[in-house]
């Protein structure tokens, strides 16, 4: 069976978007911050249909985050908050047609709805009994490849806190945000094991064993 | 000239020591789970003039972070709180008789008190004109020397807030201590530059470049 896996970009001050999210900016002000270091990347542009790019040791990173068989989100970081989510025309997420999953996608949610197949190979599956029932549909899934907890820090925390994360891999850029949504809160008693540190331009790749 | 550098072990979760910092637990509550990493160094033992010790890629961390000419530390790193102030004997700091700085110590307080010279090289200067001042007595002190603000983290943020640090250097420990005291806030606006990344035991260095 695979394992269970989170991996997120983190500011040096541990926040995981900026300050104020809304509709027009999901990422909260200077979040965008937190990810020009994969924009150049080959590894990042092929999947979106974009030719050329950069080789250096984050492409690695970036093909490992997207080998997994299923991935599970949080209804903030699908539906990005209050007026967002609507019936005509409906909701689909803040990706376009062709999201960059590729995997069955479970969405943490209180709002039952029926799948939402993408093109890709995306398909949004809404599951409104909780964290752990996400995870066993995530598992059947993804078989013996991998899940990937997506975010946002919501979802990660409370995973995190019900020790269903085996692997946390921090994207840690060099930027201070000051403010926003903190990733490492509420997440109780971790114990943690450095297993892997991967330098990069503008980033360093931080990956721990959780609970081992 | 040397360049004013500062260098501190912060949990995964930005915090540099734990709640509930005393007179009997100055690190605050497992903030000693810090600096686990750093004991059974020969580095770390021989100026303690301990015999024996581990040798791994954070021994050179080790003595770059000894290879100063001046220190500057806070009146919390100097003197733990409330309590700890007093006359006879008089308080000497938390090192013994022979602190590990072997530097002038430039220790910023509002309580004027004569040079305080200690085994081992160690002058603890107590600073009560500001932040601006003791960093100049330490830089004429250091000559071509580098200057390290020790701590803690109040200190820090001072120094970071007024632009006056050149080298951020995070000993990041796979720790999360869940509350404490928290580096990087109240620190303005910040630009880092990653400039090395060390991957050791139970550890990963990394050096920032501030305001490059």
């Amino acid at each position: 069976m695979g394992k269970v896996k989170c991996q997120l970009a983190i500011s040096l001050d541990g926040y995981v978007a900026g300050p104020r999210q809304s509709l027009d900016d999901p990422l909260g002000v200077d979040g965008m911050e937190l990810h020009r270091w994969v924009f150049d990347l080959e590894a990042w542009r092929g999947p979106q249909g974009l030719e050329g790019g950069d080789t250096n040791p984050s492409s690695q990173v970036i093909k490992e985050a997207q080998d997994v068989g299923a991935t599970v989100m949080g209804r903030n970081m699908f539906g990005g908050g209050p007026g967002s989510w609507r019936d005509d025309p409906p909701w689909t997420g803040w990706w376009g047609e062709d999201p960059p999953y590729h995997t069955p996608v479970f969405v943490l949610t209180h709002h039952p709805r029926d799948p939402l197949p993408m093109q890709g190979g995306t398909t949004f599956h809404f599951v409104t009994d909780g964290i752990v029932s996400a995870l066993e549909q995530a598992r059947q899934a993804a078989g013996d490849r991998d899940v990937l907890i997506a975010g946002g820090a919501n979802a990660v925390q409370q995973y995190l806190a019900a020790g269903l994360i085996e692997e946390l891999q921090l994207h840690v850029v060099p930027y201070v945000l000051g403010d926003g949504e903190r990733l490492l809160e509420h997440v109780g008693d971790l114990r943690l094991e450095q297993t892997r540190v991967i330098e990069a331009p503008g980033v360093v790749h931080l990956t721990y064993r959780v609970n081992p």
